[in-house]
Order: C-alpha cells, then structure tokens, then sequence
C-alpha cells in the first residue's frame, strides 16, 4: 500500500513524527478513530497543529500507516521467533505464543486492526486475506515435508488465524481464567493441533 | 442487561419501533455507529425526529438493544439447530453450519458486534465471556459423555469461537476461494477436530 506520507530525515523531524504516531495510538485506542480529531494529536504529541500536515495528508492516511506498522511488527516479530525452530509443530507453538505475548503487550493491537472494519472495509479485508496467503505457503510447505495432514490450506489458515486471535481476545481481556499462563493455554491449543477434539 | 426502553403495545408503535430498529441496524452497518445521528435513523426510518424518544432514551441504548438482539437470535438460531442432533460431534458440526449461514444472511452482524468495542468495552467483553461460558456447559456435558477428551473447556471454548467467527469471516468477506462451498469449510473444521493437525 502506497501511502503519500513525506517520512522525517532529520532527527528532529524523527522525533515529532514518532510523537505524532505515539500520540494517535494512545488517542485511537482510548477515544476511537471517530472520535480522535487531527487537534486531539498534535495537542497530546505536544507539537503545533499544522505540523500535522508537514508529514501526513490527513488522519485517514495516519491511520493507515499504523495499520500497516502493527501488521508489519506483528509479522516480523511472530516470524524471528518460528524461525529459531525447526518442525512445523514448534514453529506453530512459538507463532501462536509470539501473537498471544505481542498482543499482551501491545492491548491496543485489537482496537486499532479490527477499527479498520468502520473506516474502510477493505483495510480490513487486505489485512487478513494478506495473513492467510502467507500461513498457507507456511502450511503447503508443511504438508509437503508430511509434517501435517492433507488437510485444505486455505481453511486450515483461517481456522488457525482464529484460535490465535480468539486465545489472544481471552488474554488481552482476560477473559476467563488462567490468563497469567501462557504456557497452559497454548499447550490447550497444540493439544488439539496434536489430538484433535473427539475421542475415536 | 436492563436497557431503560419503552416497549411498544399498539400495532402501530410496534411498526414504528421496528422501522427504527431495521433503519438504525442498516445505517450502523453502512455508516458506523458514530457517523450515525439519531435524525439520520428517524429520517430513515420515515418517522418524526420525536418519535424516537418514545421508545429509546438515547442512540446508545438503542445500540444496545440491537447488540443483546442480535445475540438472542444467534443463540436461538444455533440452539434449534443443534437440538436437533445428538451426538457432540454433529451438534458441533451443526453448530458451526449454523452459526455461518447466520452471519451469510446477516453481513452485518460481524459490524455490529465488533463495534461494542468502540461504544462501550464492557458490551463487547460480556458478549463473548456469555458465550464462552454457555459454550463450556455444552463442552463439560460431552466429556462427562466421553465424546470429547479430557481438555481445557474454557480454553476449548475460545479454540471454538475463534474457528468459528473466522470462518465465517471467510464465507462473509469472500476471503480466498471456496466461500459459496459452506460444506466443505464446515468439513474442514470438522476434520481438525476429529483428526488434528499434525501427523503423529
């Protein structure tokens, strides 16, 4: 995605956007994109309102570029952990604890992709058709090393995309119990990518 | 939930009540909650901007109304399915068959649900904590059964919606190919909770 953003060569032009960024987080996730004016930034970053415009067009394309940061951190944090594995089952163990951990970290996570929905359908269509195009080459990649079952890729990913996000939503707003253990919880979800549901 | 709403009698109060409801639920869906104004629901619904005090307090509740709405129906609408089976293994399979092909008629179910989360965090955590904790009766009842192995139930309960609301997410979006094949996605989850993932 194209974004018409001028990016901040000095260091001090670094420094402003990076309040401008922080500050839109912050406002996004406490007041919602709606209700966060381009004032309500520069005012929380601390810096002149038309500073604004010196780096981004309007909110709409500040909000993108932070869809795509968090899609971007998320991938590359999530890949350097599955990447000091091995075998598919450790590398979806380490994937589905990376998301959780990240997500813990990172509450506003939620918010800001799923605000996406209510401020253009398709930001939020690419965001998740673009996760699962890589999964399945993950999972193609799997099948053919016959470390996974022939199983349909594609639903596979999405199935997969949805346990992650679904035990990250019960940690994040905890949910339930047993949102301190990590451990247990993904060892909940290997279980049943081990052992299935259903007793034969 | 107690909503402070004033419940039609007449036949004619509960036709404008109910214009204002479909209005407001096809304008949340097309325009978001916040770029929503009552005048807009009323004008819509082709009744007097006063009309909507008779019933409603504020847009809020009525937001509200719709939210606890929509999950009656959905419950109800699985609920009548899955009695229908008895076996775990086909109420789930059931369960989930229904739970898509309600969200396919209602595109704007996944919009309106998920919006809680930018009027008030507490509707959108309630939703899925009433769920999940429904979700864990059925699942208990099926190991006391031995249908299903001894597993984490309010773990498994988050595996399960997470599957379900992404797979519908698929079906809804039309993300990747097979959306219009509702069986072979529903045997697609099947398969993983019958067999799992990996190879042994």
């Amino acid at each position: 995605m194209h974004l018409n953003i001028k990016e901040p060569t000095t260091r001090n032009a670094k420094n402003t956007f990076e309040q401008i960024e922080k500050a839109a987080i912050k406002l996004f996730y406490k007041k919602g994109y709606h209700g966060t004016t381009v004032k309500d930034i520069t005012s929380e970053a601390g810096v002149a309102a038309g500073t604004f415009y010196l780096y981004f067009p309007s909110k709409v394309v500040l909000y993108k570029h932070i869809l795509t940061s968090f899609s971007h951190n998320i991938r590359k944090h999530i890949a350097e952990k599955v990447a000091q594995k091995t075998s598919r089952l450790d590398k979806e163990k380490e994937g589905i604890k990376a998301f959780i951990l990240y997500a813990k970290k990172n509450p506003e996570m939620y918010n800001i992709i799923w605000e996406s929905l209510y401020i253009d359908r398709e930001l939020f269509r690419d965001y998740y058709e673009s996760f699962a195009i890589r999964y399945v080459n993950g999972l193609e990649k799997a099948k053919r090393n016959q470390e996974i079952r022939d199983v349909d890729s594609e639903i596979m990913s999405f199935i997969l995309m949805g346990i992650t996000n679904f035990i990250g939503l019960k940690v994040v707003f905890d949910l339930g119990q047993d949102n301190d253990d990590i451990e247990h919880i993904v060892d909940g979800v290997l279980d049943l990518l081990k052992n299935g549901l259903f007793t034969k």
